[in-house]
């Protein structure tokens, strides 16, 4: 993947997805040292990121069916939840049908989505490792497509947006701190910025609750690891022992940090009472990082808050507490 | 005013705000029926729209000054709590000295952010018009500028720009909703309007708790009205007698909605739940009108959520009860 597909893909989206905004953070400035801009994907279409990928793949099939969906076109995804939102999202929007495996413990928010777009909703997996596998098994058999929601160079590239935005708004930015899940965001973030300017240097964060890059880089191959609860659900799982987000990871991303469920919390609180932002777990390990006291080698610092999509419950329970 | 005060505003102010975003919201069209956008003023620099017309005080008596803000120079102003902020914060900015007032019960929120700019802050009065009272009485009294929070002519362009970025970034917008305390904003939001197009609907929103507004232009003149408590704290108080609002509302102003304060915490709620965006309750009275069921002359409906700055605990508080 180059810096061409990223412009392509750009250009695909624009009808369909947000330019979001990047807002300096005084509070997260003044406590941490560093100027911090907050990329603010939790207010993306869909509210997550992942929107970006899912119409660049929805709007690249159309465009190889001469902008009619075949009769017997057919995707399956796996998700955690935001990336099948999306896509169940784009393909409503584009007239493509879509089967979505997840974990049967989803977040509601997510998983309501999903159905009331119309995609064929099978919430049933026991852990996202189970539901990528019912996904690629089910697409095998039908002889349909597997979408993978990050091994695939259009997700990547969709995902790579992100990073364009960040760096035209804000052409001095040092660092990008990016969450880390199957590794489709952090990729095309890597590609992107690497290709603008070496310079950049890009971190990624992982809950500790699910450690799979962190482990895997250590190792210097993909290693399974085990996978605790985290109220980071949407990065939880193993990664695809097929993908191809590690080797982008291991060339372009300068490390993987990781944080304890404690700070992700913490963070969370701190995007509300601070910023005024909901993010959801997920969206706010960038934050946790930096509130753990993570060196970046700029002052400049972007942080993705990847997503939002919280249920409202479990939000206030968060924000009622002071740590 | 007219539009060409609204422009040197917005060239003024383009280096110190936000050009917030205007977001599609699918949940509040669901449930209305009407295509409804929300203008996230919330994410504007101090977290209220009020940093506009701050900025262009400041920058303004800046250029009166040669860009050097005379030894002498200070200012002096009243401020439920949002203005003070976007005041001192600009103040500060700018160099210019500032003495605020507000009533002693404001949030926290507000208050500290006031103080930590630097402003010399009185938190004193028993109620909103009392701080005003005192404000004008220490400027005539120390022969200093008294800048009004909504009557003023600086501060209402300032306000207006909100009204030129919604009409540029959604030319077919038929109606727009507008809280309104002082009557600055929606003052400035429906001179710019009615400049660019006679069509466009400007509806302003109060609080039943306080309806100076509402009660006056039934009456037909400024009326004093009974202010009860009201979450909506930010509109809450009576107009300046002498306010230049009253009559740029009666002319272009469609008209003036009540809601109750039920349906300003429903509307909170409904911001974090649906849109995973936090507002204040002044900044939600837009879509607690929506709710109420409040009718609109077109279909396209953009609602200006004004502000973000509640306290955490109380946001917790509501978004944890299910109304």
């Amino acid at each position: 993947m180059n810096l061409s597909h990223v412009f392509l893909a750009r250009q695909r989206i624009a009808p369909f997805v947000r330019r979001t905004p990047l807002v300096h953070s005084p509070g997260l400035s003044a406590q941490t040292g560093v100027h911090v801009r907050l990329k603010l994907e939790s207010l993306q279409v869909s509210n997550s990121f992942k929107a970006r990928g899912a119409f660049n793949v929805a709007a690249a099939r159309l465009e190889r069916h001469a902008g009619q969906p075949a009769q017997e076109d057919l995707l399956v995804t796996a998700s955690a939840g935001n990336h099948g939102r999306a896509l169940a999202h784009a393909a409503a929007r584009l007239g493509v049908r879509l089967v979505v495996f997840t974990p049967a413990n989803a977040p509601r928010a997510k998983l309501d989505h999903i159905a009331r777009h119309g995609a064929d909703l099978r919430a049933v997996a026991p852990t996202y490792e189970d539901a990528e596998r019912m996904a690629k098994e089910y697409a095998s058999r039908s002889r349909v497509t597997y979408i993978s929601p990050y091994s695939h160079p259009d997700v990547i590239a969709g995902a790579a947006t992100v990073a364009l935005e960040i760096i035209e708004d804000w052409p001095s930015v040092e660092t990008i701190i990016v969450p880390v899940g199957g590794g489709g965001l952090i990729s095309g973030i890597a590609v992107a910025a690497r290709a603008v300017s070496p310079d950049i240097e890009v971190l990624g964060v992982e809950a500790d609750a699910s450690p799979a890059f962190f482990t895997s880089l250590a190792a210097g191959c993909i290693t399974e690891v085990d996978v605790r609860p985290t109220i980071a659900d949407g990065l939880a799982g193993n990664m695809d022992p097929d993908t191809i987000t590690f080797d982008l990871v291991k060339r372009f991303v300068t490390r993987v940090l990781l944080v304890p469920e404690r700070s992700i919390e913490e963070a969370v609180r701190a995007l509300v009472s601070l910023d005024h932002v909901i993010a959801e777990g997920a969206g706010a390990v960038g934050v946790a990082a930096l509130l753990e006291g993570a060196k970046t080698r700029g002052r400049n610092v972007a942080v993705v808050i990847s997503g939002s999509n919280i249920d409202t419950g479990r939000l206030a329970a968060l924000i009622g507490t002071s740590g």
